[in-house]
């Protein structure tokens, strides 16, 4: 079968590879879809970073892999001892290794396990014809969410759980900086808890453009003073919530100028170093930054529940491309900014 | 009487103004001490940044006037209507001024109310034989808490309520950042809530023997991995709370390195300016920053309630001195590191 095997930075071939067969209590999955993440783009262009170059403890396997973990498909066989899957259930996977016994795990938290890996970082994963996981991370898909769809959950899940962990009511005011995938997922994310005044801030034009279209309140950094503008809308006390999806100094500062008293700002960013950050704005009126990492099951349902609502649009922001040309359309485009999500389709049938 | 009137940048004088009497809702204190904040320092050697040039929208004042907010006294005389107090009660000042309509006032946390004033910064405060304080922000005094100790419960209270901020049991493991007055108080606060294993972290010698001589467990940054350390401590998981008093980058930079996955930060420290903070430590185990500010009521009442019990000891850290040498043995000795704390004494009764 057809698999893109990550090598190490800037080698990301289209082998022909072996189909996976499943093991007891894993099934045997037909990819529908599998999206490309920032992550892969990290390791495409600087990695190995998540990749292991030595046995993974939880997994075993180390670089070369086959990438992808933002995936979607169709159950085509089951291991042993397997059941309440069968063959032909469409899934959305959950691609989280946990070890089940540090301190995280142990408080139900294994999104920040100690010891995590990921099926598709740690182990061969989804960009490829097959691939097979524990049932573990089934997620099972109702008919009316596509394999397109499906295979975005993994990203709507990360925005979700960000967007839970801004503690903000429906009657809130809410702020979003950054509109790429997390950015638009924190968007819908909102939008599904039930607030409607949600403003996503976002320098650049045609990703203004963009979630515009979907439905959303923009503001343009580059031509608003942000925080006079926030300030006012809300007499004076500031943002209920804000989340930095942009990971840049700018938008933190900002956020952090936006943000009330006792309230969060949200952090669903890779920030590739320490930021200039004023965290006397935190002492100030009480306020807090607060990291997010990934997502649990109960995220994963929430999104999938929502989705079978018609709560999520693909239109204007996801591209689909076939897996042989996941370097030039896919991390090429998406590093160039050319798009913005990407979903590959291993099988040729989009 | 005599008062330390602050005139603006390196000018602070002692004045022979009018005793203050009792309007209304009111009561006259004879000041039994009253320590110099780092606020004050700020003030003296930096300032006006608090203290008004035009009249303050909740006090009517401005420079120059009286600076001291962190006092106790003794009533010796009330104002028309005053009930429930008396010539004689020995009272700790809580000395905030609140709008009581803003959005964190009507959430009751008065101490981030969007126009806050502090008696002694934004009216004439309690570096002076005499002031005048409205009865909402006395607390009495046990016969068993000096006015000296009852001095310190202004500043012990803003370490109790970082320390609850913190949000840390009696069997965890909790890091203080810096051994200034706050860290201590930081450190007499943890140990009141019942924590054992308390770790504060100090570079300078000096400061580490004072609070060591308290009976603190210190750790020296400059000879030791703290990070490593922690780990090693607590089987990997982090500590439970760690709290800035320190305000620095190395300070923030190894606190967000120790603190476990969903444990906070708190930051209880002025920073001067932004500082280049490793946000993704956050986000890799959904930790935060917490700021804290000032204090309320309740915070008062704590403290009080364990200067009661003897929990606090001012051995080795605090000084007191004629409020005619508050130049001289106060600003210039705090702010060249000679001393830790001073209290003044205006009426030269210790």
């Amino acid at each position: 079968m057809k698999a893109a095997v990550y090598y190490g930075p800037n080698k990301v071939e289209i082998d022909d590879v072996a189909e996976p067969e499943p093991a007891p209590g894993t099934v045997k999955l037909k990819v529908g879809f599998n999206g490309i993440c920032g992550t892969d783009l990290h390791e495409y262009y600087a990695g190995p970073i998540f990749v292991p170059t030595a046995p993974h403890p939880l997994t075993g396997q180390q670089l070369p892999l086959t990438i992808g973990h933002e995936f979607s498909g169709t159950i085509t066989a089951v291991g042993d001892g397997v059941t309440g899957w069968a063959e032909g259930d469409r899934v959305a996977v959950e691609p989280i290794y946990k070890c089940d016994h540090c301190a995280p795990c142990r408080a139900g938290n294994y999104n920040v396990c100690q010891h995590i890996g990921f099926h598709g970082l740690m182990s061969d994963g989804g960009m490829a014809e097959y691939t097979v996981v524990p049932t573990s991370m089934l997620h099972k898909l109702p008919d009316s969410v596509s394999l397109e769809l499906g295979a975005l959950v993994e990203p709507m899940s990360v925005a979700y759980h960000a967007a839970t962990l801004g503690d903000v009511n429906p009657g809130g005011t809410a702020m979003v900086f950054g509109a790429g995938p997390i950015g638009i997922g924190l968007w819908f994310a909102l939008r599904g808890k039930g607030l409607d005044d949600v403003f996503v801030v976002e320098p650049t034009a045609t990703r203004r453009a963009a979630i515009e279209a979907l439905g959303a309140k923009t503001l343009d950094p580059t031509a608003l003073d942000v925080v006079a503008f926030i300030a006012e809308h809300t007499g004076g006390d500031g943002a209920d919530a804000v989340f930095d999806a942009a990971g840049v100094t700018p938008a933190v500062a900002t956020a952090l100028a936006c943000v009330g008293s006792r309230k969060p700002m949200v952090s669903v960013a890779i920030y590739e170093k320490p930021l200039e950050t004023p965290l006397l704005n935190l002492v100030m009126n009480e306020s807090r930054i607060q990291g997010s990492l990934c997502y649990t099951g109960a995220d994963f349902e929430a999104v999938i529940a929502l989705m079978a609502d018609g709560a999520y649009d693909t239109s204007g922001w996801v591209a689909k491309i076939p897996i042989d040309d996941v370097v030039d359309e896919g991390f090429e485009a998406l590093h160039a900014g050319e798009k913005m999500k990407v979903l590959v389709d291993p099988n040729g049938e989009s």
